[in-house]
C-alpha cells in the first residue's frame, strides 16, 4: 500500500493550512488491476497488482461524488458493466463512511455491508484515512482493492481491453497523451479541486485567491471550447470526462454552495453547448442524479450549510435543448465506435428529472 | 405609538413559527410627517403627526437594506435631498443595532451617535423591538420619529409636495392607486418578503412552499413585463421602486444565500431588460452598493453563512448594457418630469463597481 503524496487527490478532505487554504488529503490505496497475472502480486513500491477477471470486482460509488462519477462514465462508455458490478452508496454519508442506505435493509446486496468502511477495514483493520468513493472491492473477500480513482479510470480505458465492448471508444489516444496529462493536471488544480478550494477556504483572502485561479481556468476553457468541439483532439477523451463531472455540478452546487458565482455554466455559451452535447450522450446525462448531488453537498457540509436545506433550483432543463456544437464539424467518437446500450437493471438514476427522461427511453 | 399588526413589515426579524415558517416582526413606530401643523400632535390611535420642515429631519438608512433602499430612491426621485438629510449606517450591524461605523470616529456626523439604537432609546428608553432602517430622526432632539418605511416612502411622494423638486414625478398616480395597492401587497408577500421566507425557512417543507409561492409571483412579473414597460400604468411608479430593491439584490444575494435559485434575474429576458432600464436611471443604479449589500447578508446571517465569507461574484455588468424596453414605446416619466441632478456630496456609494462609474459622471 503506497502512502506517497500524489498530484491527484480524493475527496472530502477537511484540512486547512494555517492561512486558511483548503488542502486535500492525497494518500490513496494505489493498487492496480492488470492483465497477465492470476494472483495478487506485490510490487517493489509495496503496492499490489490484482488479476483482471470478469465478475471478481465491484465498483463502489455514490452518484453524488464527482470523482466517483468519472469511473461510472468510463465504465459505461467502455462497456464494462457486465464485467465489474456497481454498488451505489447514498448521498449523505456521515463522518465515518459512505453508507448503502439506499439499498434494501441498508446493506449492499452483494457485499452485504452497511458501510463502505467495512470493506476498507476488512483489508486494513486500522485504516486511518478517509473512506472515499470510488473504491473497487473484491466481491469474494469483501476487501477493498483500490480507491485510487485516477488509475481506476485509466485502467478501465487502457488495461481492461479484453473485456471492453466491441467498438468501445479510445478515450486516451496515444497521440494526445502528453497534452491530456498537461491539461488534466491544470484542470484538476484549478477546476476539479478548485471549486473545493473556493468552498472550503478558511478565510476571505484564501477564498478570493482560489476564486481568481479557478475563473482564470474557466475562462481558458470557455475560450478553448469556442475554437474546438472537445478539450483535446477531435473526439471525446478522458479529459472531457474529468471536466464534465465538475461542470455538471457547477450550477446546482458549486455556484452557490462553494461561492463560485461569477457566472453560471448556463451563461457561458461555449461551455453551455459543450455540456449540452455531453449530457445527451449515453454515459453522461443518464448517470447524473441532480437530487443526490444536491443532497450530498447541502446536507453533508453543515459547516457551510448548517440548516441542511437543499435548494429546489436551479432549472437545468437547458441541458436537453439542442446544442450548436455541430458548427465545428466532427463527431463525439471516431468512426466505428459503438455506444453504450440500455442501462443495466438497477442502475437507473433514482431521481430522474422530467427533462432527463428521454435519456432513458432511447 | 401604534402597536397593531400591519401587512407591511420591516426587516431582520428572526422568528419562526412552530412549523418552521419565517414570520416577520410587524410592529412599527407609525408616526407620520404631515403638512399644516407646527408641533407634534397626538392622534386618536396614539400615534403622532409631526410638522413638515426643511432641515428638521434626518433619514437613517443602510445601503445594504432593501426596505431602506426604497426611501433612498424615493427621496432622490422626488428631489428631497436638500430637505431631509441622510445618515448612512454600515452594512454589518450586530445583534443590537445598525452602526455608523463607516463615519469618521464611528459616529454619525449630525446625530453624534455610534448606533442607531441611541435614537430609538432617546425617544423610547425601553424600546423592545428591532432597531430597523429606514428611520427618520429629528436632528435637534436626536429622537426617532418613525421607522414605518411604507409610509416614509408614501409621504415623500404624496405629502412633502411643497419641498419636492420642480417637476418631480408622480410616483403614486391617483388613477392607478387601487391597482398599485393590490400589486404592492402581492409582491410584498411573495417577493419582497418572499425571498426572506425562502432564506430563513426552518424546514425543508417551509422552504419549498415559500420557493413555490415566490416563483409563481416572479413568473407573473416576468410575463407582465413582457406586455408592458413598467408594472403599473405608462410610467415608473412606487410599485417599480418596491420591486427594484428586491430584484436588484436577487442575483448577488437571494439566489444563493436564500436558495431562491431557479433562475437568475439575468436569465429572465423581460425582468433583465426592466432592471437594466431602471438601474440606468438616476436614483436607482447610483444608489446601489453591491459590496455593502453582499457584506450585509453574508456577514450578518451567520446562522446560514457561518464562515462569513462574502462571494466575489456575480458579474453584474449586464446591468449597464443596452436594454430593449423601448420596444413598448413610452418613457420612464411623464412629459415635463425632471430628473435628479448630481448626487449630494457625501452620498456617492462607497464601493462603485467599474461598470457603474458612468452613472456618476452624467
Amino acid at each position: 500500500m503506497a502512502t506517497e503524496n500524489k498530484q491527484e487527490p480524493g475527496q472530502e478532505a477537511r484540512n486547512a493550512s494555517p492561512d486558511g487554504e483548503f488542502i486535500r488529503d492525497t494518500n490513496y490505496i494505489e493498487d492496480r488491476i492488470v492483465s497477465g497475472i492470476s494472483e495478487p502480486t506485490e510490487q517493489e513500491d509495496g503496492t499490489f497488482h490484482w488479476p483482471q477477471e470478469a465478475g471478481r470486482y465491484r465498483l463502489a460509488v455514490a452518484r453524488a461524488c464527482p470523482w466517483a462519477h468519472r469511473t461510472v462514465i468510463a465504465r459505461r462508455l467502455m462497456g464494462l458493466e457486465d464485467t465489474i458490478s456497481l454498488a451505489l452508496a447514498g448521498p449523505t454519508h456521515d463522518v465515518r463512511s459512505w453508507q448503502f442506505d439506499l439499498d434494501e435493509g441498508g446493506v449492499d446486496p452483494v457485499l452485504q455491508i452497511p458501510r463502505l468502511q467495512d470493506a476498507y477495514f476488512k483489508r486494513f483493520p486500522d485504516y486511518p484515512r478517509g473512506i472515499t468513493v470510488p473504491a473497487i472491492v473484491e466481491e469474494s473477500t469483501g476487501r477493498v482493492v483500490t480507491n485510487d480513482y485516477p488509475s481506476i479510470v485509466r485502467d478501465f480505458i487502457t488495461n481492461w481491453r479484453d473485456f471492453q465492448r466491441e467498438g468501445a471508444p479510445d478515450l486516451y489516444p496515444a497521440q494526445h497523451a502528453e497534452e491530456m496529462e498537461e491539461i488534466n493536471y491544470y484542470i484538476f488544480k484549478s477546476i476539479n479541486n478548485g471549486v473545493y478550494r473556493c468552498g472550503f477556504a478558511g478565510s476571505q483572502e484564501a477564498y478570493e485567491s482560489a476564486y481568481a485561479f479557478m475563473w482564470e481556468a474557466l475562462d481558458w476553457v470557455e475560450d478553448r471550447l469556442g475554437k474546438q468541439r472537445y478539450m483535446v483532439g477531435d473526439h471525446i477523451t478522458e479529459t472531457d470526462i474529468r471536466l464534465f463531472v465538475t461542470l455538471i455540478r457547477f450550477d446546482p452546487v458549486y455556484y452557490s454552495h462553494f461561492k463560485c458565482s461569477r457566472h453560471k455554466m448556463a451563461e457561458l455559451p461555449n461551455i453551455r453547448g459543450y455540456l449540452q452535447e455531453l449530457f445527451q450522450i449515453p454515459g453522461f446525462g443518464d448517470t447524473t442524479d441532480f437530487t443526490e448531488i444536491k443532497q450530498h453537498y447541502f446536507m453533508v457540509h453543515t459547516e457551510i450549510n448548517p440548516t441542511k436545506i437543499v435548494p429546489v433550483g436551479p432549472d437545468m432543463a437547458w441541458l436537453m435543448e439542442p446544442h450548436d456544437r455541430d458548427r465545428f464539424g466532427g463527431q463525439p467518437f471516431a468512426d466505428g465506435t459503438t455506444l453504450p446500450g440500455t442501462l443495466p437493471a438497477g442502475e437507473e438514476v433514482k431521481n430522474p428529472e422530467d427533462f432527463q427522461l428521454p435519456l432513458f427511453n432511447r
